[in-house]
């Protein structure tokens, strides 16, 4: 069987099975075959288990193919996640023995679908980072150029799929660790609305802030694999309990009269001028589809980025104080700043970014009484080079992972749901991304016109070269 | 008019005045008139209202007086309520000069429901307390011996009630400072379910934990006012939103196979034996209505106290860190150490103590898979002498605000439902209460059994003499 599939959604592999033309276990073996390859360079599997995802595909039947729109199809998940039996690493050494008794929730939902889970993918360390650098497993490449960084936290997700090892995968996004990633390597990143999908049998980094995220070539893909592993979970007592969705019947409807916010304050400057041109691109489009720009104002965004940490780090703290103890030289020199800055913060001060937090859902949720979605960048700047510290533009620095959650990491707070997508691509040869942003619980508005958008040919951008 | 209907509960001073016996403006008149004669002992009022309410009393038309069970009575509300146009004084100097500019959600219920508020009761500072002294608005004491204390933070709500000022009143419960005074005092004390009722507009001592009481004299006028101020307010996130439901059609019921859990842990030790007496006489009594008592145990409690002052703590600063820089010399001394006490906790503690708390709610919900209700005394002592510092028996010293709170604090943090109701006379002639506590948002099963227990003439008590 050709490579040339490897880069094919969800939907289009179902079909070809469908057809008779590939079967579950022949994806299995073109996908670890393309890991064995490419692991080297894009660095995106910490664990592949390869053996496990064959034996299933190979106990699948006709009628457990029929289950599912993702049934026989392999996949990977951020190396937060729990499967049995198998290794989480959460990207530490702290973590170098821990095998997983249970699969958490959202790989249960995927496992019971009848999806192969292929492997463990790399991350930055506890997914405290938006860079995707790891010292121990090694960093992640963009797809696009592989001088240039993949993002994070999510780094092994996003690159898995870029580089053809998967066509979908599962990652945790705290300030925009599956958003952020996905878009800087041309996919789709969704967030779907706090409490949608159960957090259960993750590693926790911060569990007022921790989704679980989705990333996939297609919005159509993200769409069905949302209605797979949405849910309440009594373990999780922040998940919610709804009745289910058909997600995908929001593909294909018109947006006509869709009103559609347009932040005037949002960090917009500082950003890369083609970012902002590709975002009035998709601005006129959408208006010309018949949707409604309305321009809409945050409340005080001042200390959003404070807030976020001030509940990270501490919530962090917590969950590794027991660690810590036990085998804290372990732990890397990132993350171990970060803990050590946790200790520095009082009860107050975690309580007052705690209000904040409910100010900002508050003010965010009565933003929407006006509008059905807010459009924004993805991120200010396209993926930047391997290394870099400070993103510079007009003369200001920025700490690299602050720029590229600059748009996202607000959201966490909020608990919106919120979906990236490419939608051009810059001169420099990278994707540019948007992020639509809708109500509690109404993904089905952010699939709807992320499916408008990406079924026009002018915003779909070209596969990376990694096969040539 | 004789002040012989000034002890009698809402439902009995509402056929007295269907039946044309009295008016809402007669009933503000002699309740105002009391608390003249009254207010200087039991301190139970802070500000006095009458001029209001006599002049609502007079505008409510026939129509407005059948609209609601409480409809042209007079009722207080703990000065942490906001009352448009009237003081809040939290029982603090610090807010001497705070006029409310609208009711508190409570208390608009209760104004649309036509009931009369003829004032705001004296507290704890702030609520950081459980023993009701009050440095600037005096101590209330119990109706039943004047030398002795009403309990907190409530304590103006109980005293009114049990001084014969009004027939009901509204407090907040973060640890029992509902539930506690209202049983010391011999009232009946409800914290409903966590965001039953919401909590906008009252002075936040400690969100997590905080929630709106109710104190009556009966089980149905507790259900009626249960029915007016349950809701939710979109100024309240926390605040569930849910049908209404008609509480008062729990009375009545038998309780034949109701399953209440009776725990085997539950920091029994150390409490008076009489109390413990009168709790076996109400076991053996439901047993003989059919119920069918059901040993459980609580999972580790050893640090419950620790847990819920450590969320209490920096919640409390958080709220009164702007006061305490523009008017810290105000603060009384309890309330100013306590919060020099949260000045000390680390971030890392208090997020450890909501990680306690979530499990606390997660294994107390999973109790009631075997149980329906479960039974505990309201306090492990009577009503103590006004100036006892620690409560001492078999040889172990407790601070007193510990003892008080000893069985109710912990439902504060697990959320359920909880009621107290008085349920024996102590042989020094105090009231002795027990506690009932039920499954979330089920509060009709604590009024199915309340009020069987209630009707039971072994467990009533005889009023205090006030007018002796």
């Amino acid at each position: 069987m050709s490579d040339t599939i490897a880069f094919q959604d969800i939907r289009s592999l179902k079909a070809l099975m469908d057809a008779g033309e590939i079967t579950p276990g022949e994806l299995v073996a073109m996908f670890a075959g393309r890991i064995s390859r490419y692991n080297g360079v894009s660095r995106a599997f910490i664990t592949v288990t390869e053996d496990a995802a064959a034996a299933e595909a190979a106990s699948l039947s006709r009628e457990d193919l029929a289950k599912s729109p993702i049934a026989g199809i392999p996949y990977a998940c951020k190396d937060l996640f729990d499967v049995k039996d198998v290794l989480t690493t959460a990207g530490s050494r702290v973590f170098h023995d821990r095998i997983a008794a249970e699969d958490a929730y959202a790989v249960a939902c995927l496992r019971n679908a009848g999806a192969l889970n292929l492997g463990k993918t790399n991350l930055h360390e506890f997914a405290y980072g938006a860079t995707g650098e790891n010292e121990v497993y090694g960093t992640c490449v963009n797809a696009y150029d592989t001088t240039r960084l993949a993002g994070g936290s999510s780094s092994g997700s996003a690159a898995a799929i870029a580089f053809g090892l998967v066509p979908a995968a599962l990652g945790t996004d705290t300030g925009g660790s599956v958003r952020a990633p996905a878009v800087l390597n041309g996919l789709v990143g969704l967030k779907p609305t706090i409490g949608r999908v159960p957090t259960s049998g993750i590693v926790p980094y911060c569990w007022t802030l921790d989704h679980v995220g989705l990333m996939t070539r297609t919005i159509a893909d993200c769409a069905d694999i949302l209605g797979l592993v949405a849910g309440h979970d009594p373990q999780d007592p922040a998940s919610v309990n709804l009745p289910g969705e058909n997600y995908p019947e929001a593909l294909g409807q018109d947006i006509s009269g869709l009103r559609i916010g347009i932040p005037a304050n949002f960090f917009f400057e500082r950003s890369d001028p083609e970012i902002l041109e590709t975002l009035e691109r998709v601005k006129a489009f959408l208006v010309a589809q018949g949707a409604e720009l309305v321009p809409i104002t945050f409340p005080d965004m001042e200390h959003t980025r404070t807030v976020s940490l001030t509940v990270q780090l501490p919530e962090a703290l917590s969950a590794h104080s027991a660690h810590l103890q036990e085998r804290g030289e372990l732990y890397g020199k990132d993350f171990r700043a970060g803990l050590a800055l946790g200790q520095c913060l009082l009860a107050e001060h975690y309580v007052k970014a705690k209000r904040f937090i409910e100010r900002y859902r508050q003010q965010t949720t009565a933003l929407f009484d006006d509008v059905d979605l807010i459009l924004t960048p993805a991120t200010p700047e396209i993926a930047q080079k391997i290394g870099t510290v400070m993103v510079t533009r007009d003369g200001v620095d920025e700490a690299i992972g602050n720029a590229i959650t600059r748009f996202t990491t607000f959201f966490n707070m909020t608990g919106h749901p919120a979906l990236t997508m490419p939608c051009g691509l810059h001169s420099e040869g990278l994707p540019i991304g948007l992020q639509l942003v809708g109500r509690y619980f109404d993904e089905k508005s952010l699939f709807r016109v992320a499916h408008v958008i990406e079924q026009h040919d002018a915003f779909s951008i070209p596969l990376p070269k990694v096969d040539s």
